[in-house]
């Protein structure tokens, strides 16, 4: 049997008849992509636990789902995002009634007159990294080892969709409620605007099924591998967390990324405004950086790091914190004074470093008149 | 040829191979349920002028609409409502595009998998008594003559439907760029909140489709009449306007009113929040109102007067300020320091005033204690 070739030996591969490698989800993966996720969540998506929980609940009860990658979807097939919206603290208090999934799904399905043949997630990270999980085991349909954004994102239309000029919507959201809407608008930016107001209004955090694509498309317009990426991270920080080896130089290895500062919070100011988590952390060097001082600002990510004027990594390209001690990704939530922490920058997906990429998700999006300067892409092991 | 039992002399009539009796809306006859519209809007609605124009436009461009009455609709055929959402003082500098009409008939046809029979308003009052002109004529449907309220609400649950389990939704909303949307709730309440939220977010002001109900439901659930109601008031201030009679006691007939104060604005608090217009006008009296001082709050509508802790009217009574001179309606955008006015109260359509009633659209459910006392019931010449 034939390694899959993003897939590590750990994995359970099966030979379909239609000679795809697939590999089935297992209760130990989901935990795995739930905090490898979070690395690539760079401070945002919400707490890795709840969509653990989420995803990890659906696989006993339904089965687990298969992965499989944008390859293995026929060109004229329909795939489905399928996505949390909404300020990830509330889904803690807010967990999701379940059958949220099969209504945006089918809703959407009825209003595209078409069946989806598999789902994926919209972005790296916590909770939307899981999600589509459950959703996929809920559904019985395969997941798409790719992503919308290669990272975590706050904003709906920061998607490399939105660079091919593929719509969010038809776009189907629900809330665990029963209340639910089907959005149809003129761009990707007016998508996240209007979802954005209803999901305030509806409670906080809403489950939604959009960026609808095809096979073909897929194969172009997302981010692929990120599913076996994100359970290589996770894999990599549970064998270490058993004392095999150094956890940041593995770590570092496998998402090929850059130590950028080590250091102890020093202060925090942080926020929720306009159904966002903003503000910024301070870190006091310590060791070989001791002397320095680094500013993290994040809006629900972490955005900008900066020692002075110095710009150490900036978005697109991804910034995250860690715990020193056990290398394990700190949310923005989960930010405190006091914390001893490592910062590793990622370089981002390579469609973000063109001019449209910038254009989208730069710095100056975020109100940043900085210039971008592309962290060193070192190729992951 | 008879009469409509409820249409006065000058209407055009014709009778159609069913045998039932119809009118056909005429450009003037826009201008008097505008203005007619106005005093049942009690302060609410908009500024007549802008719905006018907009149900002028559309009979020029695509002929006359037929009003028909609730009992004219066959039990099993559909009726939808036009309404727009949001602050009416936005819809001044910003007039709707004019296919969202048939953009949300249309969509809310598919839904439904049923075609609308007919067109109804959903509440009285300047924009929103016109608005379902306009959507008639274009979509070359009849208007029925009713709406859900018999006055001007400011809220989309608070309407007669709701007393007897008829949903808003499935309700289709657009706005002028080209965003729509499919809304469906629990609950009428939900409606209001999310569709609220989604009106601030595609720009303050959207055109709806919503309340669909069969000819069956709308025997019982709307307020029958009120397009001829408008009509009539609006006929009774123009004719009044040109010197026949005292308008005043014309329109007090005609309404089955009561003169609750006369005398001129002395203060205005008044503020743009979450929406709505908010705030309080106090009018100082004159004639033999000299020496008192009576204070009406408003939420775009005219909720409660007061003359001390002594309520004259509150709602769901309907309270409307007139011009001394023309005997015009003031909508709340229109009140302005040193402008002499006269004070209606009219009494409110009679479900309103059951127990169930009350609870939906009493002084309590806009923060009041006050316990509602009725105005007399004089019954309109």
């Amino acid at each position: 049997m034939e390694a899959h070739p993003c897939c590590n030996a750990l994995f359970t591969h099966t030979q379909f008849q239609d000679g795809a490698l697939r590999h089935t989800i297992t209760v130990q993966d989901v935990e795995d992509i739930a905090f490898g996720g979070a690395v690539l969540g760079t401070g945002g998506g919400g707490d890795p636990y709840v969509g653990k929980l989420m995803a990890q609940r659906a696989i006993e009860l339904h089965g687990s789902p298969q992965m499989i990658s944008v390859e293995d979807v026929p060109d004229d097939e329909y795939i489905m995002c399928a996505a949390g919206i909404g300020a990830p603290t509330v889904l803690i208090e807010k967990i999701l009634r379940g059958d949220e999934a099969e209504t945006v799904f089918r809703a959407l399905e009825a209003q595209l007159g078409r069946k989806a043949y598999a789902v994926m997630a919209a972005e790296a990270g916590g909770v939307n990294g899981t999600i589509p999980i459950a959703v996929a085991a809920t559904l019985k349909l395969p997941l798409v080892d790719a992503d919308l954004i290669g990272r975590a994102f706050p904003e709906i239309q920061l998607a490399i969709p939105t660079l091919h000029g593929i719509a969010a919507t038809p776009m189907v959201v629900a809330d665990e409620k029963g209340n639910h809407a089907v959005l149809s608008t003129i761009s990707n930016h007016w998508t996240e605007l209007i979802a954005r107001s209803m999901t305030a209004a509806m409670g906080g955090q809403i489950l939604s099924a959009l960026y609808t694509m095809t096979g073909r498309q897929a194969k172009y317009a997302t981010v692929p591998r990120t599913q076996s990426l994100c359970l290589r991270i996770g894999q990599t920080l549970r064998e270490a967390r058993h004392g095999k080896g150094n956890t940041l130089h593995a770590l570092l290895a496998v998402t090929g990324g850059t130590h950028l500062f080590r250091g102890k919070i020093l202060d925090l100011d942080r926020k929720t405004e306009k159904g966002h988590v903003r503000g910024v952390v301070t870190i006091q060097g310590l060791d070989e950086f001791r002397g320095e001082t680094v500013a993290i600002d994040f809006q629900n990510e972490n955005l900008i790091a900066r020692s002075g004027e110095r710009v150490l990594a900036a978005v697109p390209d991804l910034i995250t914190i860690l715990d020193q001690d056990t290398s394990y990704p700190i949310t923005t939530e989960g930010l405190k004074y006091g914390l001893r922490v490592n910062v590793i920058g990622i370089p981002c997906y390579e469609q973000w470093r063109t001019p449209e990429g910038l254009a989208l998700g730069g710095p100056q999006h975020f109100g940043y008149d900085t210039p971008y300067q592309p962290l060193a892409v070192k190729g992951a092991q």
